[in-house]
């Protein structure tokens, strides 16, 4: 048997922290698909739990060999059972610099998150489930970005087709995925971004809707439809008036019950780089 | 340095080919996620060029300790380019067997389908995919056995939302998923069934829609309602009644457009284990 | 504007409620993909909060048109926040029977469920995540039955790789998905047959690994190399062991770190029906 | 029945060619998710067939209400059986400015490519899958851009692990995805580029290893470790040399086999509009 020549030593040496002689820095290195539990404090008083899915990374110079993987999923278990906010997630992004010894890091995680509403004519009060994205971004001597993804899944109603059709119009499940980047954390409020995305849709979904409310969604979207191109539009018009938004994108994408492909459109304006 | 114990030869011994003591005998031991082109003769004469996904196993006895993963990929190898038949994959079931020293092999390769379709208004020409699994099963000395499941995806619109709404129904895309094994390969049609699948639906969906199609399909679905049990019953008479059909199972799933889940069914003939 | 003949009552009709014709029983129809939170009563005393995806089920006789969907999700709602254990999720399945009039009912949850383990050297806490999946099924007058799966990931080495190489084996991440069927649901023990199923390994996975523990995983698995058919087997004889299992299916998937498929392999008792 | 105010007119009126007061241009809007089968012509000769997902958009002033959404599809099918280039996919978007009357257009298509490659020992020859993006922007004026991505899977084996551990060494299939846009769309180089990276592993994948084959990549990854950092920085070291290349960007994820997530790192030019 024949051993390679590279130093196998019994000692425990720190293999990433040497040099590196490439001269290219990392813009992000780190841990991804890390599901962990997840408390999001919420306006409405005690926290909601639920699960995450975490990509954490730090930006590594040009010098440096490696990173210490360990140390990201060490700092996320220090923060287990902590009901989480905005502000809590910039906390994260600015102790990974320090743990890391960092100059810039991005923290994200991925969660559903369940709201409850009640349905429109019978009242009956049930849950509905979003797909929600915290993102902070931390630079070490600055003050840490929030931004928040939600996808809002809504009714479609096709403008064309009710307008060429003797009866019926078809409709569909879309999906609104909104991303905002905030002046200050404090100035996201998620379950107010939810209802005001909803507003822009054909018609809002519930989870559990009676006879009397399935007419009323019925009704509602035929009263009115809105093209692909309505439903980015309108929420684009809704956020440019929201307080504390540093810079949106907003994409939709219908689930065409005629085709089964998608109509799609994306809107943003233009101060995308928030976002990366 | 310390190498463990267990014997580290420098030939290249068959460590898969020694006996196994623990007494249990393995249904099903192979690969599984391999792509790889697939050719497959159509009804509408030359060969229609698509992507698979195979699963490819064999039964080991109990007294075998392993079996041999690469003879799987060198078979699947000398198919390469060869128009399949469901004829076609019941041979290559039984060349596994050969292949391997097997009592029992089973190939199943999963692929999108194209069909050409022509508008129902304007006749233009486009195409639909179908996502569709090719199955053959092989048993030392007995024919081999095919089976097919094909996803198509179509148009539901709801009848209580019809029938309680002043204007308008809710309607979504579905997919009907069909499962038939067969009494033998030929008596397969994969587009035949395709066609009759489609024409349980509220409506069928087509790749390229003009106005005059979008007003057709609109007003179809709406003269034509049906809930996830009518399409899965639908499909279940029209089943009984085609030759050649050994057993059979059909689940429907409306992605509803009024809510975040789905509505499903499914019935079988109570022969489920041809599909296992 | 011409309506087409079908009636277009203003009141509220029971549609689903009607006849039918067909004479095709219906196994199961209801919801899917309905995401809600989950409380599931844990072993280690408070509950863990998490969220599943449910399927809710019940069978509908020939002569009947139509299930309730609402009623599943009203059944859904009144258990939420109860922490839920396998007699509860019978309990539910039962509820179902009364609520929906049906002779039959199925509800499966699939959820990640966390466990929290110590690093093998260093001894440093962090949870693993799981993917769980519990089953209940009820039928008029008999006591319902609970069956669970668990996708358990592990580390598995090559053993070939390993006796033909000077030095160093391939290794990857593996899923071991076992299905268990259970005499009582009272049998059934989450955290210890996912503690079994990991000591079958080549290696347990852990969140957190300080260096010492990297070392100890390593080492380790090199020790102890599996195939995907000793996964399999060696699971099977721990279940053939457990009491109270009614009956089992296990797979295992390695994904190959040299090659772009899977090596799989799956097992059953025979007795398979138990999970349908 | 009470139909709303809404004109519903049983002429077809172009709903979409109405004007928009909102002051909203739409960066992208057409469809998304067109499966289609795509036949690329390749440095080999003769082209190979596969199958895309496609996505095709253009820019929407302002001032126009809609987009054509059957326009995409029906310019799509024009090109069916066509094998397509780079420099064919670019006249594709400028072909969707001209049939859209719109100022920008974007194009891409996702597709399985493979690739005949012979073992390192036996040589024994075999196809391996990898994933490709192929992307082109039009700006009515301008020459069309052509960008790529190709997620090229590869194994990694751990340079800690190995440092630390007495034999052995924990190594996993990684993907490497690598953007790269082109000064000119002839610049590019499929094969050439999936090689280049592959160089950059631990060691490079095959479908098909004879037991000498295993024994080489066995012992070429465990001489040849690499973290996650080294993939991304030794690819773009190599993409720095590589001519044509306007712009890069290199992401590595490490599906780690001793933990149940990812290990990940980012590498980009600072040019990253390019991809956008």
């Amino acid at each position: 048997m024949n051993i390679p020549a590279t130093p196998l030593v019994c000692a425990l040496p720190d293999v990433q922290g040497g040099p590196d002689m490439r001269g290219i820095p990392i813009q992000r290195v780190g841990v991804r698909g890390v599901r962990h539990p997840f408390m999001i404090a919420c306006a409405s008083g005690h926290p909601q739990a639920t699960v995450a899915q975490w990509e954490m990374t730090v930006a590594l110079p040009a010098e440096e060999k490696g990173t210490h993987m360990s140390r990201f999923i060490a700092l996320l278990e220090t923060w287990r059972g902590e009901p989480m906010t905005p502000q809590g997630l910039c906390g994260l992004a600015d102790a990974l610099l320090g743990r890391l010894g960092a100059e810039a890091s991005d923290v994200a995680a991925e969660f559903p998150y369940f709201m409850e509403k009640a349905a429109p004519a019978s009242g009956v009060r049930s849950l509905m489930d979003y797909r929600v994205r915290w993102s902070a971004r931390a630079r070490r001597g600055e003050p840490a970005r929030f931004s928040q993804s939600i996808q809002v899944p809504v009714t479609s109603l096709c403008p064309c087709s009710r307008a060429i059709s003797d009866y019926g119009a078809h409709n569909q499940r879309s999906h609104i995925l909104v991303r905002v980047a905030y002046e200050m954390p404090g100035a996201s409020d998620l379950e107010g971004l939810i209802r005001r995305v909803e507003a822009q849709a054909s018609c809002e979904l519930w989870g559990l809707l009676k006879r009397a409310d399935e007419k009323f969604v019925t009704e509602r979207a035929y009263e009115n439809p809105k093209f692909v191109e309505d439903l980015v539009r309108d929420v684009a018009v809704m956020l440019q008036r929201l307080p504390g938004v540093a810079s949106y994108e907003i994409e939709a994408e219908n689930f065409e019950s005629i085709h089964n492909h998608s109509a799609y459109a994306r809107v943003s304006d233009g101060r995308r780089h928030a976002f990366e």
